[in-house]
């Protein structure tokens, strides 16, 4: 089996030194290649996630991280535990059960992001639809490959899907904007091409020369390891700001539009992206700046009324203290280190989708996407 | 003669773990020694800035930093300089002349805190009442020697003055406050007891029993390296956060109030400090949360009429790209660090100095307090 990875046409990249996108995952034959984003920019090492149990550490240590990664990534995790059942699990209801156990593993490893569990259900059901009646023990390896393509067609619906979303978004940017984005909403977090970094992408397609001011992303840095990584390979000029710094910049009207990507949207609007985001947004109301929140419909959690009821992981204090493993500060200090934060509807000023582009108020627009959805699938 | 430096009396450290504050000068004979605060919480090293040259270098690498300490360091830097100049200028033209090169020298080194002309203006305006006529050559060792009590006596000053503004500043903190500061205006940055850190202080000396988030404030991490220390050592409980995390604390009502120091007050009560203190700013007032600015009156300008008017700082984008030496993005990254922002008035909910706390409209008080300030000089 060749190599598996998202990736544009000739004819996408012409006329433009952007390139696909670098994908995070990595396929080859059954084998399941995770960029290691921890050791990015300085490093280009691949993590061997074909395991199920390395597949959870991955997510859990944000070797692969955003939203939409780390669903595609969950999905892999299901199709190797389908295969590793495969040898242990010689009726329908152990080999069920076997999914069940990693569909727990795999969602218990990151909280906030509902595309994960958006991704273990996909699976999962999907493995109910194959194990319909009692199978024969040769079957089953059978069942595990067809899951296996299962998740090879999530990934690289995608790359299809953040094009959509990005095609759609790039209408609300005007020509020479000066655009802040926090975070990393890119290809790396998003299985290709990205959500804000998507949109952005193909603002620069269309040569309406966006220009981007990066926010650092305290604690983990994605900001300036990951998007000004991403940017400058594509050629797409990108200044590197401290956290602290957006406000300034907005005040002084050098700041066009915000644009972020997203981890969870509740119906009502609410969105959960990165810590930070919620500050940015906070601001960009203070100025009278457009704020837009750039995801798939696996983002929205229909099942979620409002940010209210968002679970928001908190990660280890350490990462506060720390910058890439130096103590900045003492060591028996006390740290908060809540890794999400919740921007509540009325701050943004649209959710752009593959399904559009959404302006307040968003529940009935998601609501009726939602059923635009479920007649599509 | 003995080590010189601003103390608190037993009386005034009796009931509690409050130490006088670390002083991040000291002066033994004519030495004048600067706790390396580039190093802190690590390592606590002096630095000898005894010497006109090394005091600029001091001052423009942050070895000593805060404006109140920094105007204190530049005082010092004269002294020097007159003591350089005695054995090389033999009329009082050349000796004046020497400290006017001194004072361009030291005012070059950072442009945004005013403290610090404003010390280099009553070293030289001393100066030139000492040297009246011509002098003999024996008579210049005497001026600078007085040139040199004269800025152990600024030094000495500084304790008064914070304690004062502290002392009413602490009558804005309620009982159990839940307190944001964000760089460090503490001891280390004002030459003893603290501005923002002195209110929080003499709330804690009160039994007030406040508690303090304290903002990381990248890129040179006052906060995680300085304030940490500084509340630490005093037993005041403290929180580090990153500067992308107050707005969601805010949002769940775990701030009651913001304190921050300043670099340079206008006339209409702008305010320049640390860059962020603009964006906790816009977001207390999202809040409806108080956000006080605590400086001595050597912080306001009255040649300043607006925030406008105030000269920010750039620094080397190198700080924005590395932590602490560690370079965090790609080494040819293009990256902004502006120094300072200005947070207008209209943000502002009471400014506190050694005259009393000011409410907006702060002009008034402002003209007021410097008709207080020039009678008694």
């Amino acid at each position: 089996m060749k190599a598996e990875r998202a990736e544009l046409s000739a004819e996408e990249k012409s006329g433009h030194k952007l390139t696909d996108g670098t994908s995070p995952i990595l396929v080859e034959g059954r084998r399941v290649l995770l960029i290691d984003q921890r050791l990015l920019p300085d490093k280009t090492e691949y993590f061997d996630a074909s395991k199920i149990d390395d597949m959870c550490f991955a997510i859990k240590e944000m070797v692969v991280r955003g939203a939409p990664s780390i669903g595609v990534a969950a999905a892999f995790g299901m199709a190797s535990a389908a295969f590793d059942a495969v040898s242990r699990c010689h009726s329908s209801g152990r080999f069920i059960a076997a999914l069940i156990q990693a569909k727990e593993k795999l969602d218990a490893t990151r909280p906030t992001a509902v595309n994960l569990t958006w991704a273990t259900e996909k699976m999962f059901s999907q493995a109910e639809k194959l194990v319909k009646q009692e199978l024969d023990a040769s079957d089953f390896e059978d069942v595990a490959e067809q899951l296996f393509r299962f998740a090879l067609r999530i990934m690289g619906d995608h790359l299809k899907v953040n094009k959509a979303l990005s095609d759609f978004g790039s209408d609300l940017i005007p020509k020479d904007a000066r655009i802040l984005t926090h975070c990393n909403a890119g290809s790396l977090a998003t299985c290709g091409w990205g959500t804000a970094l998507g949109v952005i992408r193909s603002a620069a397609l269309k040569k309406l020369n966006p220009s981007v001011f990066v926010d650092e992303t305290r604690p983990r840095n994605q900001g300036s390891r990951l998007t000004m990584w991403e940017l400058t390979r594509d050629g797409i000029p990108a200044t590197l700001i401290c956290d602290s710094m957006s406000g300034q910049l907005m005040a002084r009207r050098e700041i066009d539009c915000v644009i972020v990507g997203a981890d969870r949207i509740a119906v009502n609007g609410d969105t959960a992206n990165k810590i930070g985001t919620y500050t940015v947004a906070v601001l960009a109301k203070h100025h009278g700046i457009p704020f837009y929140v750039a995801a798939p419909l696996s983002t929205v959690d229909p099942a979620i009324a409002s940010g209210d009821d968002i679970p928001i992981e908190f990660r280890d204090s350490a990462e506060v203290k720390s910058i890439e493993g130096h103590l900045t500060t003492l060591k028996d200090a006390n740290a908060l280190n809540p890794a999400f934060d919740v921007t509540p509807a009325s701050l943004i000023s649209a959710i752009i989708t593959e399904a559009g582009v959404w302006r307040a108020p968003f529940d009935e627009a998601i609501k009726e996407a939602f059923q635009i959805k479920s007649s599509q699938e």
